[in-house]
Formats: structure tokens, sequence, C-alpha cells
């Protein structure tokens, strides 16, 4: 890391714990870790100006806490146990050098360390520069899976049924700034079941279901009456003259998880549900091939629509 | 990471060989990576369109060789060997969806990969996204501290000898946009000695030098007529009608290391050299307190003015 940023580093320091696993903490060239014991996982999220945030909108400290939360919710879609993070921020020059554009970088600082700690992870080193340009926000995270393994998006089986952890769509009524990573909640399923594949609801639930059905090479039947409807998409379908249901099946950014196990397994987390208040809805089943919608017992295909975030 | 760029993730996929230590690369939530044997080490840098490169003076691939080679530069400053790297890239909006922009982006990873491979590092994920700004790439950077462990700044010892691994200044000239980690170099010496404290030198020798001497709690004196000076230093010089030894002093992105080592140890490496045709110069000693620059028997303080890379 370039050390042109010091003043900055040392109140990041101070708002350093000593850590777990932290041997050298941020301010050196590399931050240096105690070297996990089971697999470790990583993954990055850029969030961008005018893309997943405007600043007339949000204040900084949301935007770090979504930062943060997205990349968490990448771990939780592992089944694993994040741990470590960096972050590179990149911010408009009219916030170098001043009073105020020094605490809103404190702002944003502040809003990472609010979600980091709310889920055990430390900001072990990162790198703030200044441009002729709109903010960024980049976070790379370290985690570890758990004695299972993790759960990775290529596991689903034929017959296997699909579940979610929660209602859907509507997320951009405000909820999207807001997100709560199911990190838990996915330790909790992995233990008391073996999940076969995984993913976090960003891109919305038939396009993210789509990845987990291109990596695992086979098809799924959803059950249109089954998919819940978060009130956030009854809301918004009042305003679109869209139907609820298209929302919840094509919006982005709700976070849930989608995930699948074997059928009797699937019995077993209907009888015994493993999370107090998790609204754990199966939804559909694997199938041989193709992405369906039963709706009175006629299936019709889905052509999954989600947003997509970049498409080069 | 989000999977709206899937379609480069395809071609990621494509050009990433099976990995010493990475189960599964780019593609899923994360990149799960068998643990590393000893200590980890993780940095980050991100570099910006118009502050660290611009478009109309460089290509994409010159832009994601130097990207990658920053941050490996960073490992090579712990005396650390590089494993695995995550790439976050914004790209302006117009790169987005045209055979152009598709291009432009693959120049960028095809750069990345250049030095990545280079140097044994695996790319295992990352995450693109496009907008209504310019170019950003950010670099996490995994490895893995050697059997003698990390060489941190804080490491330096009063009466230690200061070296550097060759000749700086007048980077800006264009050696800043080829930086040549000094990966194994800094293995081999640190196999050889056993290196106190060391840093790359991206803000300018008197100023990472200072860094060594604010997390060591020492000063240093530096030997006027020792500093080897770069060619481009003396051709700068004509140009700025500055000293040819100033630009030596305070330009940054060598990308050299300085370091330090006990007297007995420093007399070791002068008199069998560990690395062949490494320009490797003592310049000065650790002292008490203060930089001094020595000219001809008397001392003066140095004041550090090296480039600052962001001052929020």
């Amino acid at each position: 890391m370039p050390s042109g940023e010091f003043p900055f580093i040392h109140w990041l320091r101070e708002r350093s714990l000593p850590a777990d696993g932290v041997l050298v903490g941020p301010g050196d060239d590399c931050a240096v870790l105690a070297p996990p014991q089971r697999s470790q996982l990583v993954t990055t999220d850029i969030i961008t100006e005018g893309v997943d945030f405007r600043l007339a909108e949000v204040n900084p400290r949301q935007i770090g806490r979504k930062a943060m939360a997205v990349n968490i919710s990448d771990l939780a879609a592992m089944a694993g146990q994040p741990r470590h993070a960096v972050v590179g921020l990149v911010v408009p020059r009219q916030w170098e050098g001043t009073t105020e554009g020094r605490s809103l970088v404190q702002e944003l600082y502040l809003g990472l360390q609010d979600v980091a700690h709310a889920f055990g992870v430390n900001i072990v080193g990162g790198d703030t520069n200044s441009w002729d340009g709109g903010l960024v926000v980049s976070v790379t995270l370290l985690g570890e899976a758990t004695e299972r393994g993790p759960v990775l998006r290529s596991g689903a089986k034929l017959g296997d049924a699909i579940f979610v952890t929660g209602p859907l769509g509507g997320s951009i009524l405000g909820r999207h700034l807001t997100p709560v990573p199911r990190v838990p909640e996915a330790l909790r399923l992995h233990q008391a079941v073996n999940l076969h594949a995984m993913i976090d609801i960003s891109d919305g639930l038939a396009a993210d279901l789509n990845h987990i059905l291109e990596e695992s090479h086979c098809g799924a039947v959803l059950i249109a009456d089954a998919i819940p409807i978060h009130a956030d998409a009854v809301e918004l379908a009042k305003r679109t003259l869209r139907p609820a249901l298209d929302h919840a099946m094509n919006d982005g950014e709700d976070f849930e998880l989608v995930f699948t196990v074997s059928r009797e397994e699937a019995e077993l987390l209907e009888r015994h549900p493993p999370v107090p208040n998790l609204a754990l809805t199966r939804i559909g089943e694997i199938v041989e091939a193709g992405l369906w919608l039963r709706k009175l017992d006629v299936e019709e295909p889905l052509h999954p629509r989600g947003w997509e975030h970049g498409v080069v």
C-alpha cells in the first residue's frame, strides 16, 4: 500500500482493535495474517457513485455500510465465516485537504466498520486516493469455510428442493441500501443440513438461480404461489403496474440466499427449522433442464432479466 | 462477486490455468484457496485515470501491467512470495457493449496477467463494472511470508546499514509505467541475511525511508555521494534545473527496495553479493533521530517531500 494517506492510517489504526489472527494491521506495505485453518474464501466488490448510490440521496456512512455488506453477503453465499477486509477508496478531489472532506471519508470508514464489526471482520489495510472523478469504494473480503466446506454454485442435484431465506422484490424503494448479509443463517443451515448449492440474490431471483443452473448443468421449476413477495414489491407494483410477482422474481439487491438441498433434508428443514424467525420458504425443485414457472399446474418458461451490474 | 459480467468471466476462466492452491477460481461468489502454510500477506492498491496514467498516453495492457506490478512490489517489500490476486475494474460507460470496448477490457486483463504470470500469481476472481466516469483498476494481492517471517517497516535498529537495490529518480520519464517488482531479489536477500526493515520506493527515497524511521522510532544519515542516481534523473535534472540528486532523493515510483541490516551482515552483503547483477548500494546508516544528508562531512537535515498519493 502506498503511504501518502498516512494521517488517515493513524486515524484508522486508533480504531483497529487487536484482533484474532491479525499479526500486523494497517500501516505497513502489507497486512500480515495468521494462516486460516480451513479453505480460504476471497471475494471483491466495487461500488460506484451514480450506479450503486447517489451522493445527493445517501450519506457516506450508509455507502460504507453497503460496500462492506455486499461483500459479506458473498461470503454468506458460500456458508463461510468472514474474517478480514481491505478497502480501496477513490474520493473526489474536493474531499481532499478540507475538514469537511476528511470528515466525509471518516464517516465512510465508520460505515464500513459498523458492518465489519457486526460480522467479526477486521479491516486490516487499505489504499485511499483522490482524483477528478466520482466516489469509488472497493472492498476485498477474506473468510474461511466451515468443516463442511464451502457451498458452491455447482452442487445442485436433480430432485433437489429450492429454498429462499426471505421475501423478495422492491429493494429499490430503500432496502437495497441496508442489506443484512445472511451469515449466521447460512452457517446454521449448513450445520443442520448439507447445502448442495447456494447464491445470494444480487441480480434477482431468476437471474441468480440461473447461475446455479448453469454451473450445476441442470434446470428448475419454481412454484409461482410459493415465491415470497416482499411488501416493497407490492408497493412498487402499484407504481410500475407490473405484477408484484414479477418484481419478486427479477428485482436485484435483496441479498437473501437461494439454495438447494436433497428432498429428504428439505423435509427436515421444514419440520425443524434450524434458524428461528427466518422466513425460510421452499419455492421449487431442480429438474433436468430449463427454468420454468408453474402457475396453476401450467409451466411457462422464464427468461431471467435481472439487473446486470456490468456487461463488458 | 456479482455476476452481471458473466460473459467476461467465461473469457477469464478460459485463460486461467489450473493452479497450485486454487480450489475454485473465477465465477463463484468467492474464490476458494488452500490455506497458506505460513503467515499470509495482503495488500491492495488502486490506480486511476488522470492520476496514475493517461489513456491518451498509454494502452490498457500497460495499465494492467502497472496495476499488478505495484501490488507485487508491496509483497516484495515484505520479502514475501506473491500467490493470488483479485481485480476490481470500473470502466467508462462507452467501453460497454461494443467490440472495441470489450477488446480494451481484455487488453487490460492481459496486461494484469502478463505480470501476474511472470511472478507466479493467479488471478482468482474479480468484479467488473461500468459507469459515467474514468477508468479505475483495483488489485488486491495475497502472498505468503518465508520461513524467516515478513520484513516490516518497524525493525530497523541503531547502527544498521541502509541499502537500496538500484539507481533512483526520473521515473516520470517513462519507467514509472513499467515497474519491475523486486520479488526474487528480496527473497534471496532475506535468505542470505536477516533483513531488519524494508519498504519499496513508491513515494521517493526520503519519504519512504522516513516511514521506516517513524515505524522503527529512529533516524538515519544518508551519504550524498553514495546515493545511486538513475540516468533518467540526470536527464530530468537538465529540464527542471534541479540537482539530479534531488530527483534521486524525492522522485516517486522507482519501486526499488530500501532496507536495513546489521553492520556485520552489511559487510557480508558487500563481500558476497547474493543477487548477481543487482546494483545493491549501501547509502547510509540508522542513527537515533532525524533524517540527515551527509555532504563532504557536513550533515544537513532532510525534509521528505515525496509525491503524496492522497492526502485525506
